[in-house]
């Protein structure tokens, strides 16, 4: 254990989450001075050669990472996932003008009712129905279905893409688990993803678009919200968010050096049987997800009463085990556990969530 | 001088732009641990403590440098200047549908641009003649009339508020003004301004509304581009763009300890004419913008051949004068000396200018 371990904090933020700490550390130690420059990454302008090369190699990686074909383009976007629950239906749902939703929990709903401005909506599985596959397509002619793999408030996820009863262009908002395991990316016409909980810092979002769907904006679409738009000019339709873009350049290098998404794969499914288990061996612990829906990324688990869980949380702060609160919506305890915790973060969490037992029931 | 100073460069790029050093050091000094909690502020939640107090800070801060009044909101928001150029008509447009324009250059232009998507348009006055006073608006029932008080590129700037024959709603682009000088607010009903200015990193834009200009949006309005939907949600209907925001609050910190507005416009001011007075008294320097609308933040000037221009740009960065080109559109020469170029940093410009003359003249 180095000093670095002894004086850690393990960050279980759902995001702005914890980022890997030697990006951190290496954004600090760049700040003022990059490449020798004398001046900040952030100070410079989006057409210089330093922030050029930076916004290629975060291509590149991201690219190389997800094993992108050519024909997937990528975008940095700004708004985060939240602007593209406009900016999805305003590029695609174009031709039919009717979006089909499979509704899984708080982040689902909140998509399908910003599409509602611009298309019909169909809610076509809901909540735990949602994984009895396949999921009738109801003959509508759908310009596209929409789902969240990963709920993040509510703990659930999709272990396998949903399959449908007939062929659907499938959209998927990967907020809070793109590059916690690879992408079979062909079965997806689009994926998007806020950057704060696995990229970056907030602010930024990140489109990966089939290029056969571009070109299809309606009329009344922001420019900058028009995929076609944003890619005829490189990612430099106006000046992209160009410190963010750098810190996401440096986690995709992060992730490459730690062996890709094959290997966060294999961690992220390490860390969190390791969590459920605890919590399913636990007496005061609970977590009511079926097994075959439990998120890897955001364990939302209970104590028997709100005095117990404030005491829990406030003891688990002491202890370096920040942000382990419940969302305001939800209550309770959550951990999230992104690709930047690592193991020894959630076994500290686990050691410390047994000796709290112990005591308690003692 | 310092040891400080004997190193410094100077970075006179339009945007993302110099930002205040002593701003940059404390961002460094933080990075990793922010108020000793063992986070950076870039992986809290927004949420957090931490985050609102940095957000009340920066809206407090922002207020009393601008003096606003109660009834003037302000919102943080993302996609800069240029998502705004949307979200202005969006908001502000819906009842006659019609926007008057006064056009003084690029930006100007791309504003108004995008303005045809969402309503009518009619340019009221363009080029010099815009600072021919009063402007007509030619009896037409416009929603609000737009100008750009400073033009980036164009090099050109409004020294006073523009007038006209009747009472209009005004609205400005102050990306690349906002913050150099007091603003009478009470004159318009909305600015604007993306932050890679004078204000911090790439990706926010700060609109300042007046309170009863809200809730008019049309229904097709992205929910993020709704003003009164930011409102309602404190800025946060939807993760902000923390760290750029953090940055933004350091920077209107920086701005109150070094005497607040009219200190910044008193330094601009002697900035401009120590620059603008070389390139008068200068053989070689042209810069062909009348007296009268010449712009304090944004200097364009010319050399006699595009040759003499590179070679003068190459000497300039090996002397640590940096990011001096014209804009693509315009080529040239341009310095951008916002709040945070220091008037030894012009000095330096000017220095160095009067030496290449010399030597390319001798």
């Amino acid at each position: 254990m180095t000093a670095d371990d002894l004086n850690r904090v393990y960050n279980f933020c759902s995001g702005p989450a914890a980022m890997p700490r030697p990006v951190m550390q290496r954004v600090q130690r760049e700040l003022t001075d990059y490449q020798g420059s004398g001046l900040s990454i952030m100070e410079v302008s989006h057409r210089s050669e330093f922030f050029l090369q930076v916004l290629e190699q975060a291509e590149q990686h991201l690219r190389t990472l997800l094993d992108l074909p050519e024909h997937y383009r990528i975008l940095f976007m700004q708004g985060g996932a939240s602007l593209q629950f406009s900016a999805v239906p305003l590029n695609l749902a174009q031709r039919h003008k009717h979006i089909g939703f499979i509704d899984t929990g708080y982040w689902s709903k909140a998509a399908q009712r910003e599409a509602l401005r611009y298309a019909k909506v169909t809610c076509l599985a809901s909540g735990f129905d949602a994984f009895r596959q396949p999921i009738s397509t109801q003959n509508l002619p759908l310009d596209y279905v929409h789902y969240t793999p990963n709920e993040t408030i509510d703990g659930i996820e999709f272990h396998s893409i949903p399959e449908f009863d007939r062929d659907v262009l499938l959209v998927a908002d990967m907020s809070s688990c793109i590059l916690s395991e690879p992408i079979p990316i062909e079965r997806f016409g689009l994926v998007y993803a806020g950057a704060q909980k696995n990229i970056g810092p907030a602010g930024l979002g990140v489109v990966i678009v089939r290029e056969d769907l571009l070109g299809l904006a309606a009329e009344v679409t922001p420019r900058l919200l028009n995929y076609s738009t944003v890619l005829e000019h490189n990612n430099m339709a106006n000046t992209p968010p160009t410190f963010a873009i750098y810190v996401a350049q440096l986690v995709f290098e992060w992730l490459l050096e730690q062996g890709g998404l094959l290997e966060m794969a294999h961690r992220n499914k390490c860390k969190a049987e390791l969590l459920y288990s605890a919590i399913d061996q636990s007496a005061i612990f609970t977590n009511n997800i079926p097994q075959f829906c439990r998120s890897r990324m955001n364990v939302p688990f209970q104590l028997p009463s709100e005095a117990v869980t404030r005491q829990f949380l406030s003891l688990a702060e002491q202890r370096g085990l920040h942000h382990l609160q419940g969302h305001r919506s939800a209550g309770g305890i959550r951990a999230s556990i992104y690709n930047a915790m690592p193991e020894r973060g959630v076994q500290a969490l686990v050691d410390f969530m047994r000796e709290f037992e112990r005591q308690h029931v003692g």
